[in-house]
C-alpha cells in the first residue's frame, strides 16, 4: 500500500509498503478514507521530537473496517470507524479510569499509545491506504453514514483535535458565564473557540500572529486578539477595562475581575515564539502570557505540546526544564491541567453534538490532498501558508 | 405605597399599604422597577399552598438601593440591583456550603427564605413599589445600566426563573452531546431550552399541551412534544428510532440508547395534569414519564415544586404523598435532584451571560403592565390565556 | 460440576451440572473458590424477584482462572480473579462512561448484565465449582496472593457487597466531617459502616432490630439504633440535641442541625418492615425515615433494592409504585442516588484499601460452609438466624 | 496591649502596643487565647517576603468575642471563635464562589487577604492580646467549649494549618485507596498525613531530614523516608516495587504503577533545599521529586509557599522564575492545584471532625509559651530545633 514516511527532518516521503497484518486476536485492520495531518505531526517533522526514520506519521483517522481479528466481538467488517489516537487496552488501572492517554498495557517504555508519534509505542500511522488498530472493539468509535457524505470532515476531526480541543476547555474549567482566552488559532484553538461556545463562554479571546487564523477565529465568533498589534495581554485588559457593561456592576474592590479572563487556554506549546520577535522561540511565551491575563482562582488547560526530550535545544531546554513564573502562579490559585487528551470520553458526547448539526468543526478544514501530496502539505502547513488551516490527506484519491 | 396582596384564593387586590422600613443593621430597602408574576405565586393564589391573607405577593424583583441601614458596607443607594428569590445569611452552614436555598438563619420554621412566599418566612413581595431586603450586602445582586434599558426585562428573569430554569438542567446532568426532555413549557421550561443549549445540549425535546407555548419552544430551537397527539414518552420514542444517524452508529445492544434521552426535567411540578384527561390532576403524571423515557444512568431535575402540605387535596396528597414508580426509577439507577434553586450560585455566571449577550431570556416575556393590572394579570396568567406566557408588573407606571 | 441451583420458591438443591464451556472468544472458565449468599438472592429466594427453575445463584465471587477463549489477551490461566458482579462489555456507550452497571451490550432486555440474577441476563452464578466470565479479560480483577490465604474473604467481598457499600456512601455524599444514618445493619449496612468511616464520616448512625447484626455494627465504630427501643428518628434526633459540643456552636437559627445527618443510606430496600409492626412489610419504611432523619441539602444513597415486578404483591406495589413522600423530600432540596453499584468504579481503589491493610471487610463473614449446605444456609440466612451475618460457600470443600 | 511585632529580619520584639479598635460596622474584636506561630511566618521572618517594620504578626487566632460593631448581626460578646486565616468579605465574586482565599474586596492590591502577613492588605496579626475582625459574621466560626478545655490546642489549628493541609489532600486528588507521598513533615506536612488518613489513601510516604520530623509522622501512620538516607525517590520506588502484593495482581504493563504513587503534596515551597547538600536552597527540589515519583495522570497539591517577589535572591528568583521540568510534568498529564487554601470551605467540616473525636491534630503540638517568649520561639522555630514541632503562644499567660 501507499504512505507517507518520515525519512529524516523536514523529508516525508510517499513510499510503498507491505499491508499491516492481523497479529492479535482483537486487532483490525481500517481502509483508511481521511488522514489528517496534525500541528504535533510538525514537531517530529521539524526533527524536535524523537523519532525513527520509516516510520508512518497520521494520528487522525477515519476509514471502514477491513478486517477482523478472531477476538473481535462487537466491530464488523465494514463499519465506519473513526480512531481516537490515544490506542488503549481499555482493561488497565488508567483505562479504567477514562484515562486512556495512559494506557499502561500498550506501549512498554512508558504510559499511553499512539498511531505514528514518538515515544507513544511501536505503532504505525494512517497517513496511509490502510492502518492496523489493536484492540479494535475498543479503539475504533462505530459512526453513522457513509465515506465522503457531509460529515466525512468533521468525522476525521473526532480523532484529535476536536476532542482535544474540548479537553483543553475542560483543562480550564470553562463553564456558562466564564471569559476564556485562547493563546494559538491552529486547528486545536479554533476548536477550542467553538468548544467553551459549546460549554457556555460568553467572551473568548483568541491570540495569534497570523491574520488568516484570526480571521477565521472571527467568523467562529471569538474576539481575535493579533501579537503584532502589541502586547496581547495589555490589549485583552484594555478592551475589558472598557467595557462599560463589565466594570459597572462591580462593587468596590471587584473591579479587579476586568483585569483578566478566568479560564485559558494554551493551544501553542514548547516551539512558542517570542511575541517582540517572532524569529526567536520562547519555550514559555504562552505560559508567561496565561499567567499574566488569568485571574486568581483561575484554571488553564495546557494542550499545547511539552516534551521532556527536544532534540533541537541544549542545556535544560534539551530535557523540557523551563524557567516559569512560578511564584505568581502559586500566587494567582491557578489549578492546571495538563498533558494528552483521552478521547473516548469526550468523543461519546461529540460524536452526537456533531451529527445533531450542534456543531460543524470541519469549518476549519482548507485543503483535501491525494496522498502523494503529503510530503507537499506537510511543508506548506509547516511554513503556516496563508490558508493552510487543516490539511486532509485522502489515500484513495 | 401600592401592592398587590392576596386576600384569600383567586384574590388579589392592589392596596395600599405602608411603606417597608429599615429594621436591622443590614437591611436595605429596594425602589422596585420590575416584578415579574411567577408560576410558583399560582399555587397560593388557587389556594394550593399556604399563605395568610394580606400578605404582599413577588418574588421575583428587580430595582434600584433607595435606603440602606448601618451594618451595609458595600451597596451603595442608587445601585441597580436584582433580588434573587433566596432570602439567606450568606454565613450559616447552609449559606456557607453555597445552599442559600436552605438558609438557617432567615427562617425560624424551615430551611430558605424568600420574598412573599408560604412557608418561606415572614417577608413581604416585591409585587409593589418598594421591598426590604435582609442582608443586603449579600442578597443583592448588583447591576449594570439604569432602570428600563434594553436588559431590563433579562435582569428581571435573573431573580428566579432563568436561573431555576439553570439549575434544572444541572440537576438533570446536561452537558454537551446530551439529549435532554423538558415537561412544561411555562418559563421555566422555556429558559431550561435556553440553558440547555447553553450547556451543549444537542437534542432538547419539550413537552406541552398549549400550542402557543410550543411554538415559542420551537422558536427558540426545541423539539416541540404536542401532548393532544398522543403519548409524549412514544412520540419521542419514535423519532429516535426513526433518526436514522443516532441508530446507524450503535453496536449490537447499543440500539437502545435510542429509546430514551439522557436528561430529563420536570418543570410543572404536582399540579401536573394527566396527558389522556387534561380536566383531572395527576400529581404523578410528569415524573411516570420522566421514568419511562429517561435512559438508565440518567439523571432527573425535579424542580417544578412539591409540597409536603396541599389545602386542595385530601388523604396522602394532602401531605405530599404520591404513587411513584420508584420500582422502576431504582432499576434504571438514575441520579434525582430537587428542590429551590440556589440562585446566587447561577447568578453571578448568568448576569455575564446576558451582560454578553449570549443568551436574551427576555424573549418569553409576553406583557409589561401597571401594578393596578396585577389582579387581572394573576388571572389571566393562571387560566394560561393564550398568548401569556410571562407577565412583568411595573409598580410605577 | 456441583452448584446450588434454584427450583422455585424457598427451594434450593445442590445439583450435578455441566460444566460451562468456552462459546466466545473472550470468555473464561474461572474454578471458584468462595461463593457468598447475597441478601439479594433472597428476594429470588423468596419468590419475590421472577428467575426460572434450574437457574444457578450466585454472583459473588472468587477464584482462579481456569481456561481462556482466543480472544483473551491479557488474562492467563492461573490468575486469582474476584468477579465484580456486573457482567460488562467494557465498549459501550455505558461502559465507557463507566456505568458498568448499565452495560447495553451483555443483556438484550435492559441495561446491565449480572451472574445468576433476576432480569440481569442468561447468566449462570457462582455458587457452584465452576462459572463462565464474558469479556474475561474486563470482567475479571486480577488479585494478588493464592487460594485461601489471609486475604480470601476479604477478596470475595470485592464482587459485592463493600463496592456496593462503598457506592451508597459515593451516593448519598459522604465527606470527611459528614453525619450519616444507615438503614439495615445487614453485610451492605455494615460495610457502609466501613467505607463511611474510609471516607472520613464524623458520626455513624445505624438502624435495625437484630441485635446481634447491631453489636457487630458497634464493635465496628457505629452507634447501633434498635428500632424495638421506638422510633429511630426520634432516637437519633434526641442524641444529637443531648450533644452539647454540636449544639454550642450553633449561631442563632443553625442549631437545626441537630435536627439530622447530612447523609443517608438505604441498604434494606423494598422488603423493608413497618417498624412498629415487624410483622407487616411496608415498601417505604425506610424511605420515609430517611426524609424525616436527613437534613434539608442532603444527599440520599438507596442502594437497598427496588424492582419494577414483585411476583409477591398486588395492585401498585407488583410494579414497584410506592406511596412516597416527595412532597417533603422536594422541600428539602434532597439529591437522591439510586440503582446497582458500577462495581468496577469501586474495585480498582477497594483492592488497595484491603491490600493496604486500611480496612478487613471480612469482619463481617460469619460461616464458611461447603456447596452442599447452601440450600440449608439460604435458609437460615433468610430467617436472619442469629450470628449468620455473611456466608461463603465453599465450592470445593 | 502586648504583642509580637516585627523589627526587620530575625527580629521580633513583644512590644506594648495600642488595642484595636472597631471602625467598620461589621467589625469585632477578638481577645486571643491562643495563637501559633506558622512555618510560612518564618518567610517573613527571615527576611524572604516583604512586610513593613512593626507589624502585628499570627495568622492563627482563637479566642473569644470582646466587642461587636453596629452591623454585627449574629456574632456574640462571649462567642468563643476561631478565625480562619483568610480575610474575606464573604459576598464578593471569589468570596462567593467560595474562593475566601482571593476576596477581592478586603485587599486592594491583590486579591485575598489575612492576618498579619506580607501582601495580604494592611491587617495586623493575633499574636497579641486582642485582634480586629472585618467582616466578622463570616470570618468568625463559632465553636463549642470554652477556652483552655481539651479542644483549645484543636481548635487554633483550624485557623490555617489543618484546613490547609486538607486542602493539600483535596488538591492532590487523595481519595480512598490512594498512594500519596507528602514532601515536608513541619505541621502542614504532617496534618496532611493526616488529612490523608481521613481522605482513605492507604499508604502515605513523608519525606524529609529532620528524624524527630519523621518519627512523629511515623506514629501518625505514615511511612517516613529520610532524605539522609539518600534519594527519595528511589527509597519509594524500591519499597513499591518490593511490595509483593502491590506488584502480584498487575497484568502486563500494570507493574507501572509501582513505579510512583497517585497523589503528590508539596509542603515545603520555595525554600527547599538540595537533598544532596543541605545547605543550599533549590527552590525547585521538591517540585523535582514529585515529578519523578508521581504517576502519570497524577495530581499535585502545591500547597507550600511560592511567591513572585523574594528580597532574599536575585535574578529570575528574585521574581519568583524558577526552572521546572515542565516538559515531564506535562508528557505525564499531571493536574496541578496551588495557592492558598479557602479555609472556611473545610472548616466547616473539620470543626465537626474534631468535636466528633475523628482526628486530634493537637499531637503535633509541642509547646505553649507566654507572648513574651515569642521572639525566643521565633528562632528556635525557624532553626527547626529537635523537638519544636509546633508553637502556641498564649498572650495571658
Amino acid at each position: 500500500m501507499k504512505a507517507v514516511v518520515y525519512r529524516g527532518p523536514r523529508n516525508m516521503q510517499v513510499e510503498e509498503v507491505p499491508d499491516p497484518v492481523i497479529r492479535e486476536p482483537r486487532d483490525a485492520i481500517i481502509k483508511v478514507t481521511s488522514a489528517a495531518i496534525c500541528g504535533s505531526d510538525l514537531h517530529m517533522y521539524e526533527g524536535r521530537a524523537e523519532i525513527e526514520e520509516g516510520r508512518i506519521f497520521g494520528h487522525e483517522i477515519l476509514g471502514v473496517v477491513e478486517e477482523i481479528g478472531p477476538g473481535v466481538q462487537q466491530l464488523q467488517v465494514g463499519d465506519r470507524v473513526v480512531l481516537p489516537f490515544n490506542i488503549a487496552c481499555g482493561e488497565c488501572f488508567n483505562c479504567m479510569r477514562q484515562f486512556t492517554n495512559a494506557c499502561l498495557t500498550v506501549n512498554p517504555d512508558f504510559a499511553g499509545g499512539a498511531y505514528g508519534y514518538s515515544m507513544m509505542g511501536p505503532y504505525q500511522g494512517g497517513q496511509a491506504q490502510y492502518v492496523l488498530v489493536p484492540y479494535a472493539d475498543f479503539n475504533a468509535l462505530k459512526l453513522p453514514g457513509a465515506p465522503d457524505d457531509e460529515f466525512e470532515d468533521d468525522f476525521v476531526l473526532l480523532a484529535d483535535v476536536f476532542p482535544t480541543a474540548h479537553h483543553a476547555t475542560k483543562l480550564a474549567g470553562v463553564k456558562p458565564g466564564h471569559s476564556v482566552v485562547i493563546f494559538g488559532a491552529g486547528p486545536v484553538g479554533l476548536l477550542s473557540v467553538m468548544s467553551a461556545q459549546i460549554r457556555g463562554a460568553y467572551e473568548i479571546y483568541i491570540v495569534d500572529h497570523y491574520a488568516f487564523r484570526l480571521e477565521k477565529a472571527r467568523e467562529m465568533g471569538a474576539i481575535p486578539i493579533d501579537m503584532n498589534d502589541g502586547d496581547p495581554v495589555e490589549q485583552i485588559k484594555t478592551l475589558r477595562k472598557n467595557n462599560e457593561l463589565l466594570t459597572a456592576y462591580a462593587r468596590p474592590g471587584e473591579e479587579k475581575i476586568a483585569d483578566g479572563v478566568l479560564s485559558g487556554i494554551d493551544a501553542v506549546g514548547y516551539q512558542a515564539h517570542d511575541f517582540e520577535d517572532m524569529s526567536r522561540e520562547d519555550h514559555t511565551q504562552v505560559l508567561q502570557h496565561l499567567t499574566d491575563i488569568v485571574l486568581p482562582t483561575g484554571c488553564l488547560g495546557i494542550i499545547g505540546v511539552y516534551l521532556p526530550n527536544d532534540p533541537g535545544e541544549e542545556g535544560d531546554a534539551a530535557q523540557g526544564i523551563y524557567p516559569l513564573p512560578w511564584g505568581m502562579m502559586w500566587s494567582k490559585g491557578f489549578t492546571v491541567g495538563t498533558g494528552q487528551a483521552p478521547v473516548r470520553q469526550h468523543d461519546l458526547y461529540l460524536r452526537d453534538v456533531v451529527i445533531g448539526g450542534k456543531a460543524k468543526p470541519s469549518v476549519i478544514v482548507s485543503h483535501h490532498e491525494p496522498l502523494d501530496k503529503g510530503p507537499e502539505m506537510y511543508e506548506r502547513f509547516d511554513k503556516r501558508e496563508e490558508g493552510v488551516t487543516k490539511v486532509i490527506l485522502k489515500p484513495w484519491a
